[in-house]
């Protein structure tokens, strides 16, 4: 890889998530050089993936150009590329566009979509972990109501008016409560040659609460919302299989739908060449020490999702989520310039700001610490944060501007199919013609 | 098709350009039965393509959901299709979704791009025709300048950060200007690993003026603003063809580069099933007369870039811009009306607004019918222009905080490649990755 020799020692950042970013910015201008690598150009706000998928933000609004983050960064190297393996022996790593060795190495490469083993689903539905997939949604909401338009088969046109969410997690809740305002708000009035009551946004959790990585009182609340806006909250279901067009569960419950969202679970995004002992098998996380070393490694560590720190409160590792990333990020970034003067490192410590999910307009639920609130307050809240939280002036007002906008008006602008998802389409575009 | 049955006559519209849209507006809760076919299910409003290209502006900006147009419409209809052909002899058309019976038609379906059948220019060049395309240009543009940065070989390096704009129109110099500006305020910052001074800008035109439809004083004031933006502006050049390498001409001149971007023409994006004797052949026109019907038919129109009308004036037919089209589309919606009641039709007459193009940061050239000025004054109207044509008070006001913000902070934040444009691309990333 074409990254000029510095005097000073290279610590190459596998990922320009929460926690690579975060490590970035603390090294500004630190005695290292630095090289950041990621198969994007841009780093993605994930919280917001959902308002992509349902029209109410641009993809722009919700992505950040990773050059624009380290402009002013001296030493420091950005390039776009998949890493396939990490040769722990000979300090380098193998991409697709060379190798690079390295004196440090962090792995940030956070976490991928989990089908638990499931191969037809994976096949037959669609997940919603990066701005790309987010579109594919959206223009799969969109093209499905053009196709039921097509049809006089009643069973057909309800299939393709079935949205099934599968999972009950944040993800899953705030895209079932986008997607109920998007059919009442905007569908019925895009499609009054269509009766857009028949549409169904179904959310099935296997467990027997929704949102239950959060307090019972948020369980209860956000289920509430949900159900007020219309959602079919189905819980105790387990999927177990789908064929793109029937899904299976443990249950006697049968769905047709022509779609199927994934939100059910992650797992670490795991890059090839650790050995067995440092990994943690079926989550692929990578077993990190209290200053996020890799187990066995004194150069090379993990952050964010993809790492697992056993602690006595998270004896799972902490949860795949913004804050733990952000929050090792920046530590680390501080231990590696205690390290390079031979200082001692300070061990992580996770504080946890507490969670919180959005449902519908103007209804949100917070768990703090110590305080659990919910309803249109919440929602203030989980606004303010969400919004602060975006990297970048413009994306901030921007967004701001948006949300006013589509509160205000009901409205969405972003029903736009501008890559068609449904490549055999029903109608005879090919990818190419757009 | 499935469209409901009406005691109203059924007037199907081809097309949700300009034409379509502007027609469209005006048979509003008219005593017709409309029917509107686009491949799209959105409005495009061409003229800012380009800005979308150089990551100027969000997709999202110029364009608009046809079905919002529509929404407040009586016995109106929208399909997502693709229209194969006209059946004259039974009054219906045939479309990849099905077939439908018309009362009146109307062809709008704008214009394509014109290669001049050299089938190997259009294989290895890229368009910029629709937002699809605009964003494949934005892509390509920052995909050339990552893959640079991988080479040593000084002349693959050099190639891939050589635009070749061919093509003197506006679109040709809009988009030079723009690239110009991207590459002293942004590529600049973002590569400071690349020698960004080695990027070239070549517009070619065949000519020997660009902006040849305008007033020669805009010719040279345009080439003037160009050159001090530091693009190279080659007059009398024919490029007569390209491997994906490089570019040979009818001069001595060969220019080596990755990427030939195709503004050179247009032809008007016909439908079958027209007779040959109500066409224009080479520029793919249908004949009009002067109230836009089709050339033997009394219930079939065309408007817009697709239809040929030729007074004393125009006697090549009107320019292929949204001018003549709105004020066609808007003509017919009171002339079918007129039809209906047995009343005579009011021929077209084209009130010529004058035409303008804009060049990099802050200047313009306008033309209007008698005067003709330029600089920054002329940027001031241009913009007024462009921003109250838009459709909808969001995308105005969105565009609009957008070229504020893009102005004083010298800046584009739309440098994301969100879908790679390179599909057997330098690095090993398949599509369905991202």
């Amino acid at each position: 890889m074409n990254i000029p020799k510095s005097n000073l020692p290279r610590v190459i950042i596998i990922g320009g998530g929460f926690a690579g970013i975060a490590l970035a910015k603390k090294l500004k201008n630190k005695p290292v050089q630095v090289v950041l690598l990621d198969k994007h150009n841009y780093h993605t706000f994930q919280p917001l993936l959902y308002q992509v998928a349902t029209g109410g933000l641009e993809a722009g609004s919700i992505a950040y150009p990773i050059r624009k983050v380290i402009h002013e960064h001296n030493d420091f190297y950005f390039r776009l590329c998949h890493v396939n393996e990490i040769d722990t022996k000979n300090n380098k790593i193998i991409a697709d566009i060379g190798e690079l060795s390295f004196d440090y190495l962090v792995i940030a490469t956070g976490s991928k979509t989990n089908y638990f083993g499931n191969k037809e689903i994976e096949r037959n539905s669609i997940a919603m972990k990066t701005i790309p997939q987010s579109l594919n949604i959206r223009s799969l909401i969109l093209e499905n109501f053009e196709q039921a338009l097509l049809t006089n088969d009643v069973a057909e046109r309800n299939s393709l008016i079935n949205f099934v969410l599968v999972g009950g997690g944040p993800t899953g809740v705030e895209l079932a409560g986008a997607l109920a305002e998007m059919k009442n708000a905007i569908l019925q009035k895009d499609y009054p040659d269509l009766d857009v009551s028949k549409m169904q946004i179904n959310l099935v959790q296997s467990g027997d609460r929704i949102l239950n990585t959060m307090s019972e009182k948020s369980s209860e609340s956000a289920e509430k919302y949900l159900k007020k806006l219309g959602v079919n909250v189905l819980k105790n279901v387990r999927v177990t299989s789908y064929d793109g067009r029937t899904i299976s569960t443990n249950t006697d419950l049968v769905l047709e739908t022509a779609t199927l969202i994934w939100t059910a679970g992650v797992q670490g995004a795991m890059v090839n060449g650790l050995p067995a002992s440092a990994l943690v098998e079926k989550v692929e996380r990578i077993k990190v020490n209290e200053f996020n070393q890799v187990l066995g490694f004194e150069n090379i560590f993990a952050l964010g999702d993809i790492a697992s720190m056993l602690t006595e409160e998270y004896p799972q590792g902490h949860p795949q989520v913004a804050q733990p990333a952000i929050q090792q990020g920046k530590l680390l970034g501080e231990n590696l310039a205690k390290l390079l003067k031979k200082e001692k490192m300070k061990p992580f410590e996770y504080n946890d700001k507490g969670s919180m999910a959005t449902i519908g307009r103007n209804k949100a639920v917070v768990d703090l610490p110590k305080y659990h609130f919910h309803g249109v307050f919440a929602w203030f809240v989980w606004m303010f944060v969400h919004l602060f939280s975006l990297i970048g002036f413009k994306n901030k007002a921007v967004v701001f501007l948006n949300w006013v906008y589509n509160y205000i008006r009901f409205d969405r602008e972003g029903r736009l199919i501008i890559r068609p998802y449904k490549k055999k389409s029903f109608t005879s575009f090919t990818f190419d013609e757009f």
